[in-house]
């Protein structure tokens, strides 16, 4: 986590990623078939999961420039996926108490981010020792 | 929930929205005190459903342009709050399968959210009834 405030190519790169992966998410909702259930905020939060996932995994492994992880991270995953849609639905559904919306909604919203976030990581980890690896292979 | 694409000033608002409540994201969690602990993100997840509760609740009552609920909603909050972070950082500390962190940290994050977020709907639906009321009494 970094905890110092960014020079301004970051805060741009931020402010860049976080309208593309905002409309984006946009897109998809108004795109979504019409229904009660909220297929467009679950797609979204899963698959931007597994995306901050394989970004944080493949920098972990590859050094980039801030801009570019802040743009990417910070920005477009932070745009794209959305937590108070995720809660304010389960109360404008007026089913915030409801165990089978929990059951339905919520829980497989966390486990699955969970899990994707986890798949993305190992994922972006495995791309950039090979990306590294096949670097180093052409120094030698 | 809206399921068509908007016009060009709803994107522009969005667009807007969604840098403004990116950067102010990023902007808590580089001033929050270092901790193991991602206190900036609960912050954010539990003001910005409060406030998406809000705003969904006053706009129940109060209609208001596209673009202005739009901006504010899917743009600023969308932005402000986040889904990826939340389940990324559990599989970066990781602790992806911890039951401490998950009842310390993913737990009061969504319990909190869901009832921050009731309690904003209930809020600004007061308040919009009350402004509502004082134009009425206005007419008269």
């Amino acid at each position: 986590m970094n905890k110092r405030f960014g020079p301004p190519s970051v805060l741009l790169a931020i402010a860049a990623g976080a309208m593309l992966g905002t409309l984006l998410r946009y897109s998809i909702n108004a795109a979504a078939f019409d229904s009660i259930f909220p297929f467009g905020t679950l797609m979204e939060n899963w698959s931007g999961s597994a995306l901050l996932g394989a970004l944080t995994g493949f920098f972990a492994i590859f050094t980039v420039r801030e801009w570019i992880s802040a743009g990417l991270g910070v920005g477009l995953c932070g745009g794209y996926t959305t937590f108070s849609t995720l809660v304010s639905d389960t109360v404008l559904l007026g089913s915030a108490l409801s165990p089978l919306y929990i059951a339905a909604y919520i829980l497989p919203t966390i486990v699955g981010g969970i899990a994707f976030a986890w798949a993305g990581f190992a994922g972006g980890q495995r791309l950039g020792r090979k990306l590294r690896s096949s670097e180093e292979g052409r120094r030698l």
